[in-house]
């Protein structure tokens, strides 16, 4: 059922440079690594079994040297961090529940040390982490209070006396909770703690806190639980820590931004504590970057396996009674696969794109305010939509190889299980949009960022109120929105890229001055009434943060085709790319079609045309869907699903050979006559 | 944050009533039973442990007597179908994995015997079934045919000279595979086979086929495999089986539709060979009709969970620096949980229309070819959007538990494992909304019902040809759609029901008629083109099946909705049916807003109103949130989620205590002065 027309003819590595991006080098070293079956999670085990196999991981990758990219040169690093977490998110290769254990040990626990300690600690304690020696754990979030970090229970008292920090879990509520690593493996943590002195709380700060002797039995004063079965990430020994006045010497207080004085004073390179805090919060961002590469790379695996899959399953006969059509050929089937084909190609793209701005401010090439916002947002962002692709693209190829893609051994549902909980983890989906949307709304107009919101204001983060113009664009929305809507309208072609790039940018713009409309009122309110007109914007708000960065990935992917179009050696690779750029964002209009409609954006006879074309979009893809997951780089060693390496186009070769040995033995009564009888009956 | 308005004062018991249906007393008669601990999945333990659990629980529910409640008068039985599938639905409170092995071997294996055996093969067979004594398998899928069940490989012989059939499996991907029962507990199973007798293959027929021996090992010629771990069920043994020459007495082929004498000859009280199976399969079509039950006792499990810990649960301050905002009084909470629990609602009661529909046939008081189409097309329909939905509401539920939703003793992760593969097992739901759409054209054109789209016909059943007419509505298209169209514009309010029935009615007469009208050509095409056309059309022709189901699941909520409302003894339950089903409709018709506007059926200004009024139903319907949920009818032992139950609202009850404490004490630098300045810095 092709429709005639002759495939690309692509060169799979053009693609697979887009795809890899800048750091392809170190995605490709750590996919040679992970071929190694001994860092793979089993696919079956008890718990303990499954988080030992994980465990025993972690040393070859402190031994591949990639956990000494991001430490400074003066510490024997290279300072190379894109590099770095490029790296780390290609482990998903082996198993989520080894990217999180790493990230967790490296990442988390070890990055802790190096961004909020001071050189003397990174002697003691950055090495041996780095080296996966001394397992740690990142004791932060709080069972009472997931997102709301600021408002940790948990302190840290300082007696002048001993010169040591007594830190204490005075509630259940401030149990420190999800803990990766304090199930089994940690033997210190890095806690985060209100700091009181002197009997004034200076916020929240960060604290190395040993919590296992050498035998592996919790010291005095630390009670350790275990969070059990979780719903993936079985490698992952999750779980709680509570503290009983646990002592710690004055010296085990991270000092980058605070300390203490042996008196008891306390002195901060940052006087407020709100930036403070949230400076703080801002170097620990490499996590949710990671977790966004992670995401596309899980998303990469499941497609690759249920587009192979479709190319040898065979269902029900078409036009010949003994040869069955294959799944990539029917209409539905495409339809379910290409458009999210497209999206990863996007969500890898603009992965690419906050790798550059992270690897920008962690290296120290823009040190501005504007760009650490600007990190920020992307992160939060990226990471928001790209975790919710990965999800929905995980479900639809698992649902797109039918039984066969719910066994274990096809890998679909455990890389969904293993993913899910990547959507409320290291910022909550859903507050990291409210993120988002504030820093749009600050942008948008200044006089909104003064707006005390009341607990809304902390919902969304605080720093927003500092600066401004960090770059969204939507600062310029000063322009006519007019303008956009002819240059819609004028382009008769709905494939247009600037038909496009103006729709979603339009309707950008158009939400957030009605969100920002909506809350000056808040401005002359008190603190309760703004609020509630927060709350009742609140839905809006997240809609226009997606809209936003759907609208980045549209632009992304489109900037990626454009220079592939301009170097001009590789035609039809930037035809594919078109292609892809073209369904990625005739799906978002589509998506969003009443929208675009009820604003008067988009004639209704435009419209009609996006349906259609993104059936033929589909179909033409289709085509070329082996070659655009082969650029994904994966072999069956990271794949392996036996079903997508030739499982099941052995069995269909054996029913064929059957039925030809049978039909040539004429003993069979159902040859291809009584076939076609048969099929005529029905 | 709430609006000031005053909750309704609801009766929980009415809406009760609404939920559970007709089949109330079945439904909390094994609500009952299932408080038993010893019947519900243990939440670790290897798959033997887990699998041990679940057979286990299959004797209680035979004890029960739920199981006998099907079988005919004369046989002991009281044929109250649709009672007994609505009991069987509530396993899922005990587990899903309960749920399908009962399922297994009551409906598939027991029900097969039942509805296929002779009153022989039931005095040998059904009753030992019935009391869970003969465990057994329904071995129908192969792995290299899943959905074309008329296509299976495996062949069952007839041998004159030995009066046995010999049942063969003649290449690998005729295997018997996803077999629940298989892998562990089946001593037989009803094996679907290719019969051939005197060189002539008359199609598939069931066979009861001995597989194991007395002491649990397989029988000479009969291969077991085990599927090992799953994405779910884990406490259902699923596997395959493949036989090689194996025999058995002529006597076990079971003879409803189709026998063979001592020597060789057939014959069948059907003619066609393809009516002939299609009537078969019908008889099987309660397995279907129990997964779209199942569905929806899964999304209320999981709306409970998450609605009740969303009135525990705090985050962020708003108006009050110390007590922070409950997460159902955030606006895209109400966004997130609301629209699902009216969606609930509807598929509830849609349910119970199926069921009737189900009685009427299975009691044979609807006797006629129309009443068994109508119940195919309602099972297919209802059953692929139920467990779309039920998946969709038990993930969505889980993200706003956040991190506590991803702990399987909080359940949500396990109920959405277990429900994945319901969207493809009996029936995928692709393939099912194909059908539906197939009936669906046929009622609107006549003519279309003899076009042979090639193997797309059987793609989507046959017996679609030999009537039509049969009640979708769809066939009285000929009046003018714009009647409704003036009908939705005259009526002012966007609420209105009629407003709301004439859009999503209007949507899918629309949808049906173009795609007939893009299919007439086939019948002057080849097969091969006409096949080509169809898939062209596959997507629209998919989608139009779904506008179809979710219109009639509006008008099941709506009919109910007025029944409450002429009785006139509830009127505030009346008014929460009436926000329900404007939520519902309203949710629908915001879904599909670029149609509707695309094709000029709605307003730009009416369009606009659309989003505001789902907000204000979604604050309005939160709360009542929890009578919403009371509704469903489960207890903690239901749940048995700690989050749902107290276990956060007590840790919140600590924490508060405590700070009250420490402001009186006074020697807690965070009184509420200082909470109050940190966050006025921020």
């Amino acid at each position: 059922m092709n429709r005639g027309k002759t495939p690309l003819t692509i060169d799979t590595a053009v693609l697979r440079d887009v795809v890899d991006g800048e750091w392809a080098e170190a995605r490709r070293r750590i996919r040679d690594l992970t071929t190694d079956s001994t860092l793979h999670l089993p696919a079956e085990g008890t718990l303990e079994e499954l988080r030992a196999a994980t465990t025993a991981a972690v040393a070859p990758v402190a031994a591949s040297g990639l956990t000494r990219l991001a430490l400074p040169v003066e510490e024997g690093g290279t300072g190379r961090h894109a590099e770095y977490i490029a790296g780390f998110e290609e482990l998903v290769t082996a198993s989520p529940s080894l990217q999180i254990k790493a990230g967790v040990q490296f990442g988390l626990f070890g990055g802790a040390i190096m961004h909020l300690g001071n050189s003397e600690q990174h002697e003691k304690w950055l090495r041996p982490a780095l080296d996966g020696e001394l397992m740690g754990s990142f004791a932060m979030t709080e069972i009472g209070h997931g997102s709301d970090v600021a408002e940790v229970g948990t302190t840290a008292t300082y007696d002048v006396e001993a010169r040591e920090f007594v830190v204490h879990t005075p509630f259940r509520a401030a149990t420190k909770e999800y803990i990766g690593n304090a199930a089994r493996d940690a033997r210190a943590a890095v806690v985060f703690a209100q700091l009181i002195t002197r009997d004034v709380n200076h916020g929240v700060h960060a604290f190395f806190v040993p919590v296992r002797d050498e035998a592996g039995e919790p010291l005095p004063g630390i009670t350790i639980e275990d969070d059990g079965k979780k719903g993936g990430l079985l490698g992952v020994d999750n779980g709680r820590f509570a503290f009983d006045q646990v002592r710690i010497p004055r010296g085990n207080l991270l000092t980058r931004y605070g300390s203490v004085a042996a008196d008891g004073e306390y002195s901060s390179p940052i006087e407020s504590p709100g930036r403070r805090f949230f400076t703080m919060l801002g170097t620990l961002v490499q996590g949710r970057v990671s977790l966004d590469g992670a995401a596309v790379v899980a998303s990469k695996l499941a497609l690759d396996i249920a587009v192979r899959y479709a190319h040898d399953r065979r269902q029900f006969t078409s036009t010949s009674p003994v040869e069955e059509t294959r799944l990539i050929d029917y209409q539905r089937h495409q339809r379910r696969l290409m458009p999210l084909i497209a999206q990863t190609y996007a969500d890898a793209i603009s992965h690419d794109t906050l790798l550059h701005t992270f690897d920008a401010v962690f290296s120290g090439d823009d040190t501005t305010p504007e760009g650490q916002e600007l990190l920020e947002t992307q992160a939060a962002g990226f990471k928001a939509l790209t975790t919710w692709n990965a999800l929905d693209t995980i479900q639809e190829a698992r649902e797109a190889c039918g039984g066969a893609g719910f066994m274990a051994e096809n890998r679909l549902v455990g890389l969904h299980a293993d993913m899910d909980v990547y959507v409320t983890f290291e910022g909550d989906n859903t507050v990291l949009l409210q993120l988002v949307g504030k820093r749009l709304l600050t942008d948008y107009a200044r006089e909104l960022k003064d707006i005390d919101f009341g607990g809304a204001a902390r919902l969304i983060g605080a720093q927003a109120a500092e600066h401004t113009l960090y770059r969204t664009g939507v600062a310029n929305l000063g322009r006519a929105i007019g303008d956009l809507v002819t240059a819609s309208v004028n382009d008769k072609r709905v494939r247009s890229g600037k038909v496009q790039e103006a729709l979603l940018r339009d309707r950008v713009e158009t939400m957030v001055a009605t969100v920002a409309q909506a809350l000056r009122p808040a401005q002359s309110k008190d603190k309760a009434s703004g609020a509630r007109l927060f709350n009742e914007n609140q839905n809006e708000l997240i809609e226009a943060a997606i809209a936003y960065i759907e609208l980045l990935k549209w632009q992304g992917l489109n900037a990626e085709m454009h220079r592939i179009e301009d170097e001009g050696n590789h035609p039809e690779e930037a035809k594919a790319m078109r292609r892809l750029r073209d369904l990625f964002g005739l799906t978002l209009i589509e998506r969003h079609m009443g929208w675009h409609l009820m604003h008067g954006r988009l004639p209704m006879a435009r419209a009609r045309q996006v349906g259609p074309a993104i059936d033929a979009l589909c179909a033409k893809l289709a085509q070329n869907s082996l070659d655009l997951v082969d650029a994904f780089g994966y072999g069956p060693e990271h794949r392996r699903a036996p079903i997508a390496d030739g499982a099941e186009a052995q069995r269909q070769d054996e029913a064929r050979a059957y039925y030809r040995a049978a039909r040539a033995r004429s003993d069979w009564p159902a040859d291809e006559k009584e076939l076609r009888k048969r099929a005529a009956r029905r």
